[in-house]
């Protein structure tokens, strides 16, 4: 299984609520993927801190989610939002 | 280094608050543990799914945190608040 965390800041909490709007749809479609089994994003006790928390069934799930058309247009909009690096782990697990 | 991930569900948008409230001292102190490189408690989309995300310089300092007055006081009162299973995560890396 792979488990993904990627978090990153975001200039002000208008911003911050600007994400989880444009957020909102490629949740609901990357919840549909085959072999997804979480995706949410969250916001820190910093709302300026934003964490996408994923998990997939393998490497393949996963790649072929960051190929999928909702993630190829809506992740760069949110990109520009994003300040600073991203901190990007990925992990795989039994 | 440590990445932990514990995700969890709380009954209802109350409790969320609740926890979130509980959790900003053990936030507070736990970002000034020895060897802690972040420590925040972030909340879903699903606003009643709530998820600590942690890193730590190693093993021995997640342990330290454990075991801490912070953790050991205030994570029980946030333990009765939680349904369901707590999904934990904890990943080694370099």
């Amino acid at each position: 299984m792979v488990r993904v965390n990627s978090m990153f800041n975001v200039k002000d909490e208008a911003d911050a609520q600007q994400v989880k709007q444009m957020a909102r749809q490629l949740i609901e479609q990357s919840r549909l993927e085959e072999g997804n089994l979480s995706y949410d994003l969250f916001q820190g006790s910093t709302p300026t801190c934003l964490l996408f928390c994923e998990t997939w069934l393998d490497n393949d799930a996963f790649k072929a989610h960051v190929a999928s058309q909702h993630y190829t247009t809506i992740m760069p909009k949110i990109q520009k939002l994003i300040v600073g690096n991203k901190d990007l782990k990925i992990f795989e697990y039994e």
